[in-house]
């Protein structure tokens, strides 16, 4: 290994795993990426990533379609989608050998824990990525608006989280610290859980109808207050003493999602191409969690049941009323 | 007019129309229907009713394309779609004569008090059906379970609404007196809203999967006992000394649901035919009143802004994010 190059298992070679992946490879990083959908296209015109920032094409990224041959890494980045997290084991095991790092980039709570069990629980980590970004034609990723990546260790490292985070930052990659990883998961899922699932219950539409029709706003406000209440129940439960202030979350990701232009939840995306939906990791966790910890829920539920219906649905899994 | 026969204008001949105003021509009343997608059907081949209570045809019933040519009438029922409210006014008026009253067979809080104002408030009664009906094919209707209706007088007087009451009851329907007219239309609403609701949010499901699932279901109940606080902050706003009993009002609803089969909703239907949808009268009207009062009703909330959002998606007034 030559010094300070370090060699990166993309597995899950989507927008998230592309997105980060080519950063890291365009900055000298021996990036593999394992991927499907896109490897055909890729091997003949590169992996072309747009993004406001300055597009980029890497012209001969080291693409793989088995786990197997790209061996083991310094590093392997896990972005598949948490739909294939049964798959996630038997794709990741190839890459991993004594020294190998693993960061979890994939929608759950628990997630690392898994992670841990199959691999061991100090060399994990978990990152929640805040990026705004989707899969366009095959080989193309547009980068659309932010791209700050929060890490954790799953048991605290500081000097090993320092790693990580040197490591992303020489891709030029935004690096937030959390107070931990739980806090960090809870932080996405207060945006993820109101705006992909009304993205979704709303049959696939985007952010800008939900931040501009009053009663879709208040109804991802609530969903968003009802995330906080359940994260820090949750927080409180696990011994840890941040806690994240309710008004300060709204406030921020409004702001946010305000100023994001008409985006399409990556949920959303799934649901018009009729691919299953992230629901038990993004809504359903949640939901189960507020139960046993008691904490009212009405508007999660609401999306959780509703989600789960259009999953199921667009998928033929359920019969719905045929039209006349 | 012959002792005992009285003639009835039934304005707007859909399932509940057709149904209660076949039941009154059955015994004998002079029935004068206004229809339109059934009309040719039903002067072909009559008006058939198909009821567990037994099935019988109208050879020839008094159908009409035209109000106008109804002429003035004992008694209107204005069976009509509320999304159709506009149209109200002009298809009731050449029915009413001096001695005309008009019930209000219609979905909607305060839709009474319209009809009062065009036609002054002592004719003006209002009626709650809780019915399981669907148009069949042309000149069909499928009474599936209930029958029974809730009737008021807009001015609570006793005397008049004994007469309607035995008018029903000589067609053999059910009549059930409310304390008065809002506490029967809330009532209504309870059911209305979240099985209404959720058949059209979730992408036109039928009620049993909604009282088979979880999370649907707790969902259902929420929305529930949220119109309940509603309905009890608005009754005890008017000073009525009425209230419903919140644990009563769910055990009770959702007793006959759950043995309803896999009813289809008015609503669920509308939504696959891809017609307007009642959602303000149903859900809208109900959410206002509910920021009014300042009662907290979060499932309504995102039942109403994905109902709306349904409504509109499918009527192509909003752009859904396109398949790959």
């Amino acid at each position: 290994m030559l010094a300070g190059v370090t060699s990166i298992a993309i597995i899950g070679t989507g927008a998230v795993g592309g997105y980060y992946g080519g950063l890291l490879a365009r900055a000298g990083h021996d990036v593999r990426f394992l991927m499907r959908r896109d490897l055909e296209a890729v091997r003949e015109r590169g992996l072309d990533i747009r993004s406001p920032g300055g597009d980029f094409v890497l012209s001969r990224p080291a693409v793989f379609a088995a786990a197997e041959d790209i061996g083991a890494v310094d590093w392997v980045i896990c972005s598949l989608k948490a739909t294939a997290l049964s798959e996630a084991r038997a794709l990741v095991s190839p890459c991993v050998g004594p020294q190998t790092r693993i960061l979890v980039l994939m929608n759950g709570l628990g997630i690392e824990e898994q992670f841990g069990e199959w691999f061991g629980r100090s060399r994990v980590f978990g990152g929640m990525a805040f990026v705004c970004i989707n899969r366009g034609e095959p080989g193309v990723i547009h980068h659309l608006d932010y791209g700050r990546v929060s890490i954790g260790h799953l048991e605290d490292d500081a000097a090993q989280l320092r790693e990580l985070q040197l490591l992303l930052e020489s891709g030029g990659i935004e690096v937030a610290s959390s107070p931990n990883l739980r806090y960090a998961r809870w932080e996405k899922l207060c945006w993820n859980i109101p705006f992909n699932g009304l993205s979704v219950a709303g049959g696939g539409i985007g952010t800008r109808l939900i931040v501009e029709d009053e009663a879709l706003r208040q109804t991802a406000e609530q969903a968003m207050r009802e995330v906080v209440s359940v994260a820090n129940a949750d927080l409180a439960e696990l011994g840890s003493r941040s806690r994240l202030d309710v008004d300060e979350v709204v406030r921020w990701m409004f702001l946010q999602t305000d100023s994001m232009g008409d985006y399409r939840t990556s949920m959303a995306l799934d649901y018009v191409a009729g691919r299953p939906l992230e629901v038990e990791a993004i809504l359903g966790e949640a939901w189960r969690r507020a139960k046993q910890l008691g904490v009212p829920t009405p508007t999660l539920a609401a999306l959780y049941s509703l989600v789960r219906v259009a999953d199921l649905r667009r998928r033929g899994l359920i019969q719905t009323i045929p039209t006349e």
